[in-house]
């Protein structure tokens, strides 16, 4: 157990450990530490202030000095969380050295430091989700890989539709992660930069050297240089927020695809049972899709985490006045729920019991009607759409009423037999067609997909070396 | 310090302690016990269990025996925060009767106890929501009162527009606040209500005498009793998020136009300076309004996480899978941060700094144009109201082309004096018809205004007693 | 075909033709002229306008005077929808009588033409959904009665759960129908009210005879009369939003219950079939859910659209900027999706077909879980509920590797008919006890619920006349 | 006026008749069409169909040939838009030639033609919105220039803070759009792609030829080729949502500034005056910014429809249930509001009225307490931040208390001079300072800015040739 990291009750449901140190308040601390830290070091380096008050500010720079809660409980009067890590970073290195003190905070404001510090947050968090995904998308691409030639009951608004196959169905989710890595990969560049600007912006405190102290603290602290200071820009940090309900979204749609497959009726698959997990307090018998209830509770909250993000972006002027304190706990909470959700699904697709035989027990139970739109289409060039819908649901019909089977009843239909010949009939009522298109598709798309595999951008720039 | 509310970096900032206590960790716990011991006594009462065993259920239905770190872990695999109280609860009782142990939850499930022990949290949330609406109202009524001929600049579209009283204004955020207080007081009987009904919402485990428990429990518990068990029909859950959506919004809009009279070129008004609040980490000259900032992120906050409630409401037959979930932790952090605003404007509003003087100014230097709406009003039933908004406009172009002051330039044109007398003139061009206008609809609506006062409705009955 | 009513491709699908006309471009001109023709007429009548003028005025109140065209077009850059409409009025006055013209939108503002001809708008929108609410509930209620004893599987987490009856999951969609129903006439009083305050909100122009005027304005338009104006504070406009939020929940719920119990492994109930509705353009088979598609879009929809009513609140100062314009089109939104997504559902309340065998073979092959929680419960007092629990989980698992019926397990189980005779067995194993439990329940519920039949209110009161 | 694009009142206030027009009725019919033709032309060269059937075919796809009355009427029953423009397709096409018919939405169904219908619309909105963005950020890049050192009063808080100059402003705003154009720029090859799988995505109708009719169709279409279909997979919808979110907040952002500067008494900037614009029905005096109010909306009402978006996400299966449909008014409405705020923003960039002297008469009546940041830090090296901070708020306290200027305290305060001489004095209280660094700031951005100028990326590429 990580003492730095507050533990609320459903945090081990929602969140992940990892994530919520990212935004621990000891992290968000040490991330403000770590911009006035490169500050002066680059201050010094340029021979604005002495290098020895540098030394003994960055040696101060250490999150493990400071108490929280009176950062906590000043903060609340000063309006931000900057002011009192400034006055305590302060007294911490007057202490060691009066002169060295002076130094401290040298030209910058409050929103520079809490500003890079959030994006070295970001850095850290996105890392865990580029992480996530990759084990993920290593999954998903086995499942498709492994089940590329089961068919299964393919299902538009809830009712059978057509042959599917499992591994179409998981190289569809992987193909979504995919981008997701590539939209991540995007982004970087773009938002995680250092934010240096002073009160309003100007970086005038620097005078003609203000562009060698923000180029050295950004490299520093290993992060791009903006164009121009950003404080009350926020698409950047929106973005980062816009692109996590993207993801949360795809893992929202594979729980749910999940959990419709795992219902009672269906049980075409199961979450990986585990000693506690899903039971019921008062139904023996259930095994209920905890790991899907994690992502789709996700997946129903963070949405409007996002809206939350957008709606503060018109911030006012030099400093934001509401719209930029809206943002300082959604955004970690879109995090930690993000990587809830993605650790749930990643749980979920690595121990995904697939029950190949019920598969196939329920679309031997659906009558052939898997079959209408394959016939339907082959029908039409003989006789037209129309007719042919007309004739197919007909067939449909009869085989309910008479309870045999579709085929059967295709196959005793002069009016379709005289368009069909019955090799005709068996390639239309033949599943392995439907089978084969679906194994054409997973195949190339696991061979386009960017991304597709476990292996990282850096591992294949590794590779590349 | 109370050691059970767990306090993350910003919480003293955006959110009450009180509240924050209400929706603790173990507050939510106790919620659960108490559902569970109302229920043992209930059962005991109509003879289901025995006395003896109902007892020492009750006996151990105490927060403070419990590690809220276990129960934490156990609800991130169990899947809801109950199962894991139910088995410590169960393991506790058996401690000291094995046969008591027996009857721990019986015939319940966890969304009972977790749905009525989350309406006893509303129960407590709502009270201390009152009592901050009581003492806001009573402050907004008090600067309505005492400045009820404080003649103001108007301002539409963030442009001077005509004159207004400071009292009118404070009385219309007063009197929205009475109505938020008569939401809430319809809202109580129908949210406050027991959730009883066993794993599906038959209540057949209590056989006929269903009803009878139901009574006695919501009885105990001092709740509602409602029509039917309601576990996946969450609008009275979400009917709480849209309340208190509501009234944040108010908050917002009282913070708004606090923020934008205290701009430093209109300075009209300023928050209550304290110690180290507002300060700022690199301009000593400035008083940064926090309360309103704080109100104004909840504004921007809220309405986010109500679509969360609304959109977690379609939840699937007799359990939510997903929608339930979300809510967990989104109406908490509705109620905390309505709390956090509230508190933050009845601290603005109780030391709130009115400068009547610079409000003097500022009409002062309006120069007049505060009249032309009055004028062109004066004017259209002589010569018809395009003619007449013309002739103003042409009027108050004058004024800024040679820099005079609006009323000179129309006391000398001669086609307004050709249909205005001078004493019409000095009548539309008195101020003091504002004044005595809103003066009027402040006393008006003070006297009308249900819950206007600093009394509850409590006090009110009290008084009737 | 009401040429009045713009019809865009996907209205009829997802808007009832009635709401559209109420918030037609049409509809929203004639109750600004309705409010223009009131404030005349009570002018008149309070002596501060000619009887002539306000005759003349009132009879060009009249939508089909005016060129929708030219409106719309000098709205862009008027910035609201009143300036134009009062020029054309005026222009339409003054071509009969060039007197009457001179007091046209006398001491009045754009909001308040605005806001009270929203109010009609509103007035009338929430007549025809509370009509929508009486038929709902009167087809729910219907259901609940005749399927008061249907046992029916009931689901948790999408897992079969324990017996229900399908009149027990009717009552629970009208119990909650009911409550919307008594929201909506909690709000009327506090919503429908007359906006009149002139430029700022004192009513400055009506001098000392302002609480005349706004009395016999409200009283002409039958609305109520409010404490103050109260253009920037948006609550009431507001709340009609939220109040029609929480509504579509309930209907998504609703409409999610039918859709997962129409799926094709489950198809215990179907919405009612058309001639051509639900159809595919490539499946002849399929009967799609469409008016569940219907209310669920609704349901995803509008928590975003009150969000936005939400967001849109703090409004500047006496006229908002951004937030008041935010309103204009997103308000008739969300009445439109819930009207659609009501006529949606009641259309499928109406016909629905509920396949009673299919019903019957799905408990009869879910082996006898449903009885596990009962067995359970049964237990516990004998052994204790942990224990119990693991005995009944262990018959389960033996049931599913057997293949055989929970039921057989159980009785042959003697473990467990050491603590539980045959005649004990026979009634824990009975489902009949579940289905009593659900009808009383059920009978209990439709005999307490308010607004339970298909009478509205005013039936109810003309019934005590 | 385009008889194809239907106009409601709001319309030419919020939206622009060029982005209505994309999304219109006729347009989205024709691309649903012209995905029909594309898809016949390509199975014809491939030999699955004839070449005469699909010219015939092909010949029929003319919006102007369907009554949209008819098609937006069998939507409703049919649940989407595609069934019935096959349906009248087909009809249209047997009148030419039966045989030709047969081949009408050959393999394929409803949401192919309405995703792939909906792609051609998106890429052709992105052309108005960069071609928009290709304006405004031409004229913000024009505004930083001629700006670059008109300094004036940084606020933070709504409070003065320290100088800035408009240019730097200006050249923030056009960085963020430039970043915008990027972001567009990068999803484009992602999201304008084919949807094209049939019934349920495996593309079986056509057999081994596919992957060559994919290529064809997409081809054809200029669209790109995706990995898989991706029919249920809404990532790629969702982010144009998103993107343009994240650019209505930057435009938000814009019109908050310019609103706020153009307030009465700040009146730094004002909107371009133009007839009939922004007038108010009664204050002839008033100039609202209704440029900035449109914006302003916008940035309310985007963030919750793009939370509809992203909410509907989860779609079911191998087609949604209530997500789908979710879609299909709100990316419209998104992609309307977004192309009318920008729209007003440009015409208020464009026709910026910078008033230079009121901008230099505010900040001499700020008092000089703009220095106070700048004499803080370079006291602090001498002195400490506290102590300095201490001295400089003292000075400002004696400039409030005396009515005097803030540099004439400092300069007359000997605790200050003993540590600043009074040319280190004279440099701190030089504004001039604050000029040069931003101007610095400016030049260097500019230079920098990726997409600064008004090129397009074609432009840049075709200079390249």
């Amino acid at each position: 157990v990580d003492e730095n990291v507050t533990t609320r009750w459903f945090d081990p449901l929602f969140r992940t450990e990892a994530m919520r140190r990212v935004f621990s308040d000891r992290a968000r601390l040490q991330g403000m530490l770590d911009f006035e830290a490169a500050l002066t070091r680059s201050l010094a380096a340029i021979g604005i202030i002495p290098n020895d008050a540098a030394a003994v500010i960055a040696s101060q720079c250490r999150a493990d000095l400071f108490d929280m809660r009176v950062l906590s409980l000043r903060s609340a009067a000063a309006g931000n969380s900057a002011i009192p890590v400034v006055q305590e970073l302060e007294r911490l290195v007057a202490k060691r050295s009066e002169e060295a003190a002076r130094y401290v905070h040298f030209g910058t404001t409050s929103q520079d430091a809490m500003d890079t510090g959030l994006v070295l947050q970001i850095h850290d968090a996105l890392k865990l989700v580029e992480s996530d995904l990759v084990k993920l998308s290593a999954e998903l691409v086995r499942l498709a890989e492994e089940n590329d030639k089961l068919l299964m009951i393919g299902r538009t608004w809830l009712q059978h539709a057509a042959f599917t196959t499992f591994g179409l169905k998981a190289a569809g989710w992987a193909s979504a992660v995919a981008r997701h890595r590539e939209r991540i990969e995007q982004l970087r560049p773009r938002c995680l930069v250092l934010q240096l600007g002073g009160p309003v912006g100007t970086l005038a405190a620097y005078g003609d050297k203000a562009d060698q102290v923000a180029a050295l603290v950004a490299a520093d602290l290993q992060l791009g240089l903006p164009d121009l200071p950003w404080h009350t820009h926020r698409d950047r940090v929106a973005e980062v927020a816009t692109t996590l309900g993207l993801l949360v979204g795809t893992i929202g749609k594979l729980a749910r695809d999940i959990a419709l497959l795992s219902q009672s009726e269906i049980a075409e698959v199961a979450e990986p049972a585990a000693d506690g997990r899903g039971g019921s307090s008062s139904m023996p018998h259930k095994q209920n899709p905890v790991g899907c209830a994690v992502a789709l509770a996700a997946a129903v909250r963070v949405p409007g985490l996002v809206s939350t993000m957008l709606a503060a972006m018109p911030q006012e002027q030099e400093r934001g006045l509401g719209g930029w304190q809206a943002e300082w706990e959604t955004l970690p909470d879109i995090f930690e729920l993000t990587a809830g959700a993605l650790a749930a699904m990643e749980h979920v697709a690595a121990g995904l019991n697939i029950n190949a035989g019920r598969i196939i027990d329920n679309f031997g139970a659906a009558k052939g009607f898997l079959f209408a739109e394959a016939l339907s289409t082959a029908l039409a060039p003989k006789i037209g759409r129309a007719a042919a819908h007309q004739l197919v649901a007909r067939a449909c019909k009869r085989a309910v009423a008479d309870d045999c089977s579709f085929q059967d009843v295709v196959c005793g239909d002069s009016e379709i037999t005289a368009h069909l010949s019955a090799s005709d009939l068996r390639e239309v009522l033949d599943a392995g067609r439907d089978m084969d298109a679906s194994a054409r598709l997973v195949a190339r798309a696991l061979a386009r997909m960017k991304f597709a595999g476990g292996e990282t951008p850096e591992n294949k720039e590794a590779g590349h070396g």
